[in-house]
């Protein structure tokens, strides 16, 4: 039967340099991952489609941009840009100015891939270092000039859209190394522009490149991992896949050096003071609103792969896999790296995706674990070879006592192998009209429950659309709920609409407005709603202190 | 020989209540710790003292508080803060306004056992609940009245002094309670002057208070435990002798509620969220200076006593002892709860003190652990059962691959049964002229030798000092340096001389001003050249929204 199937003829070639398209995909031009089998039948079931649907793309975007705007600068500003940064830093051209004013919201590549391109910077600027950053906005403080920062571009929130026009500046070119590691102090220096993958690369390759005795890792490895940057983590307040571990990037900065319009300055490296309310931690999520971040020195972790341990289980229900994980996170003997439990439809359609073996869901259903019911767990542990065997073998235990069966080390480890390459798919997904998106927020364990039933049960009231929630960052006190949801349409005001209600539902429930995207310009409409006007005007208090004339990313960025 | 020895006549009665010496008493008004036989025969080797110096106490504060100074407020202000908290709750006499305008400093005590009365407010107000803190700070504002908080007065650099005269809220005398147990978070509502005792018991009783399943703990324990509040830990950023494994008060704190001169508000009760800079961060370690903290929801741990393990061990060196501690840090196994290391002076006056045996030390040092060069550190781990079997396992593999040797449990059991009334001594020392004081940093592993090294050579250029160091709160990047100092002088200009040059050499050699025992007035003056005047500028502008007219805690505190 598979020999024969319709196999729809996923795109397999990267898009043109110049094209729209180039701007939609996400991640490496080359790289790809389309749609399982599993994927493709649950789409064209869920949608009522069929082979016939998948035999022609619609608004690949393959067009060549064309922008026909005005450079809204003077020649003489961009002389003086040319000359604080040279003459090939500075770039006016259509393609960059487009290029760099976009992030990876679903909108924005439904809008490009139809023509429809929103607000660009009138230049895009690449500084070499930290001193053309400091000579840059001290003369677009002077001339009130709007200044934005693009690193590795995959925002989904319109971090990055220059909405006030004015400069970008693409911090990701030249400012993307590893200065110095601190091996006493188990710091690493490094600049913001520095990639993901550079960067855990460096520190793997430590002894080699910096003399240190031991390996190290980041310990940071969100999603966006290949495409984000050690800046962009700490200023949108990321968290990575293994954060139960680690830490959020809230946690793992040391000290931070910035630029603002009234001043550069660099936090001190302390493990702990008590002097006053913490202006490093101020700084952070800041999202360009108050300046930018030059330097930063993360903390770092041992790296010793080979200690890894793997697991997953089946719990019969979500309500047990929560209470299990509860237990877990409270029980005081350590902690998960990477741990993630399932609701039942995520589950039912993971399973199903993944390529479960008919005879495997069998049994399970004989043990009583139930399609749109059970929960599925997976997860590994990091640290001292000891310790992952001891919290291994206690996770087990607490699993157990709710009702979870254990799966082995295998979807744990398979998990991991394509953790990065998710968002890949979207361009086959959208190439047919189908939507995948996502939405995530902060919840305490008292308000998991609330949250989860009525966001789900919002979307849910759109007809035809998949919905899939998993919690996957971890705290004594609480966890994440990250929403997936999949829907047919290329009407960008219906899917706005859809979104925004998801947003107003996350919101009216108590969730936090995110957990881990930070706000940009999407949600900050919701900010003042959430945290309230004197909340707010804290927010606005530090922003009108660092940037009195406004051209730090304006355009209502945090709602600001 | 010690039938017959000269023992002084150590004071044995609580101070009358109207006396100078009943607000210069730390702690229980009937609570004592005399020096024991060692460090009476330190004290007097070192100072080069007889019996005959500890014949006649001096300065002893027994004489009655007498004011004779103008309550600066007009009658219908008073009337208006009496119609607000009830007659019965706004003081004017002399005694309260001395008692409530001081803390715990040694030169605070010098001065009162003198006689010297410093600023005192107008008026002692105690609020019932958050609705009378708001009135009075609204009355307050529109009067540009100064207003002060005092809570438990264990403040160790005039933090709660009324500079500017005006009003002193105590907020331990009706806003007390421990409201509210989230159990499910793992959370605990106070009001701000619950005391660490009161607030510990409740945990630990939960179950029938709260009719929870388990029993909790507050995980934060600074020596000051049983004279701090909840409020105070949170507005001071102090740190418990557990913090190691429990974190600092600033991690421990869930969301907060405050009330300022230009609104109240409660942060959101979220465990992670990524919507910008964090106000439930900006509000800590405030000291008064933005608002009042009315309400704080702190997470809470599991209370499991009966599993806690002690060890001790004995290092060669005091650098040896540092890099042990490093890698049991940075190791990746777990934490230890309580975790101090005492520098070579420490250990032996210490292991003198607290009466080693004699043959003991014959074969500590025939082991080559010598007197002063070895390092003493001893510990104790909390947790799940099984963990903190497998720490001390650990922690025990690296302390002996350093060279130490281990000591059993005892000093660690030994140490805990005295840790919160070391400072009951200060009051003996005094009544012969002697000073105990203390002042402590910050500092990452890189600079932890220089800070230790060079704070420790000023303080020895003191003729006849005895400088104790230890560290006590251990994060993988650093640790703190808790300096003892103890000197002949019942001059307060020669100890406040010594005191600065202390904190001089500190903020020198690029310590932090203060790990855990704040800012308050007194180093208020270092903070500008210890931040810079950019950060400095952050702290203000923060200032300046919140408190528009200068009427928090004006006078110096945190350097605004």
């Amino acid at each position: 039967m598979a020999k024969s199937r319709f196999q729809p003829a996923w795109t397999e070639v990267a898009p043109a340099p110049d094209s729209l398209r180039s701007i939609v995909k996400y991640g490496d031009p080359n790289g790809f991952k389309h749609p399982s089998h599993g994927w493709y039948d649950m789409m064209k079931e869920e949608f009522g489609m069929t082979d016939a649907d998948f035999q022609k793309k619609i608004e690949e975007g393959n067009e060549k941009i064309v922008l026909n705007r005005t450079v809204n600068l003077s020649s003489a500003l961009i002389e003086k840009l040319q000359t604080i940064v040279g003459k090939e830093n500075v770039a006016v051209d259509d393609y960059s100015r487009v290029r760099y004013a976009y992030g990876k919201t679903t909108e924005e590549a439904m809008e490009l891939r139809k023509g429809i391109i929103r607000e660009v910077a009138d230049a895009v600027v690449h500084p070499r270092d930290k001193e053309d950053v400091r000579k840059i906005v001290a003369l677009c403080a002077a001339e009130k000039i709007p200044v934005y920062v693009f690193a590795a571009g995959s925002s989904v929130n319109f971090g990055c859209r220059p909405t006030k026009g004015g400069i970008t500046l693409v911090l990701s070119t030249h400012m993307n190394k590893l200065l110095e590691i601190n091996e006493l102090n188990q710091t690493a220096r490094c600049q913001p522009g520095l990639f993901g993958p550079a960067y855990e690369k460096a520190l793997n390759n430590a002894p080699e490149l910096f003399g240190t005795k031991r390996r190290y890792t980041c310990g940071h490895f969100p999603q966006s991992f290949e495409y984000s940057t050690v800046g962009g983590w700490v200023v949108t307040l990321g968290s990575g896949q293994e954060s139960t571990y680690y830490g959020d990037a809230y946690d793992i900065v040391f000290s931070q050096e910035y630029v603002t319009p009234v001043g550069s300055f660099k936090t001190l490296d302390y493990p702990g003071t008590a002097t006053g309310p913490k202006v490093n931690d101020i700084m952070k999520g800041n999202e360009g609103t108050y300046g930018i971040l030059v330097e930063v020195t993360m903390k770092i972790f041992r790296h010793q792969p080979e200690n890894t341990r793997y697991f997953s289980f089946m719990f019969p229900t979500w309500e047990k896999a929560v209470e299990a994980s509860r237990e877990i996170m409270q029980g005081e003997f350590g902690k998960p790296a990477v741990y993630r439990i399932s609701d039942p439809e995520e589950t039912d359609r993971g399973l199903k995706l993944y390529g479960m073996p008919g005879i495997v869901d069998k049994f399970l259903i004989a043990k009583g674990f139930k399609p749109m019911e059970r929960s599925l767990c997976l997860g590994s542990i990091k640290g001292d070879k000891s310790y992952t065997e001891f919290v291994k073998k206690n996770i087990r235990r607490i699993a157990k006592s709710y009702g979870a069966i254990y799966l082995s080390e295998y979807p744990g480890k398979k998990w991991e192998k394509t953790r990065f390459t998710e968002p890949y798919m979207r361009e086959d997904l959208q190439d047919f009209g189908i939507q995948i998106d996502t939405l995530e927020t902060g919840v305490s364990w008292a308000d998991l429950h609330r949250v989860h039933e009525s966001v789900r049960a919002f979307m849910k009231t759109r007809p035809r659309t998949m919905c899939m929630t998993h919690a996957s960052h971890f705290y004594p006190q609480g966890t994440n709920l990250y929403f997936i949801f999949i829907t047919k349409t290329t009407d960008v005001k219906d899917f706005q609409d859809f979104q925004r209600g998801i947003i107003d539902s996350i919101q009216k429930n108590g969730g936090s407005l995110s957990h881990h995207h930070g706000v940009g310009k999407m949600i900050g409409p919701w900010m003042e709603k959430h945290l309230g006007k004197e909340q707010m005007a804290v927010l606005r208090a530090l922003k009108n202190h660092f940037d009195p004339d406004g051209i730090m990313n304006p355009g209502g960025q945090l709602g600001l």
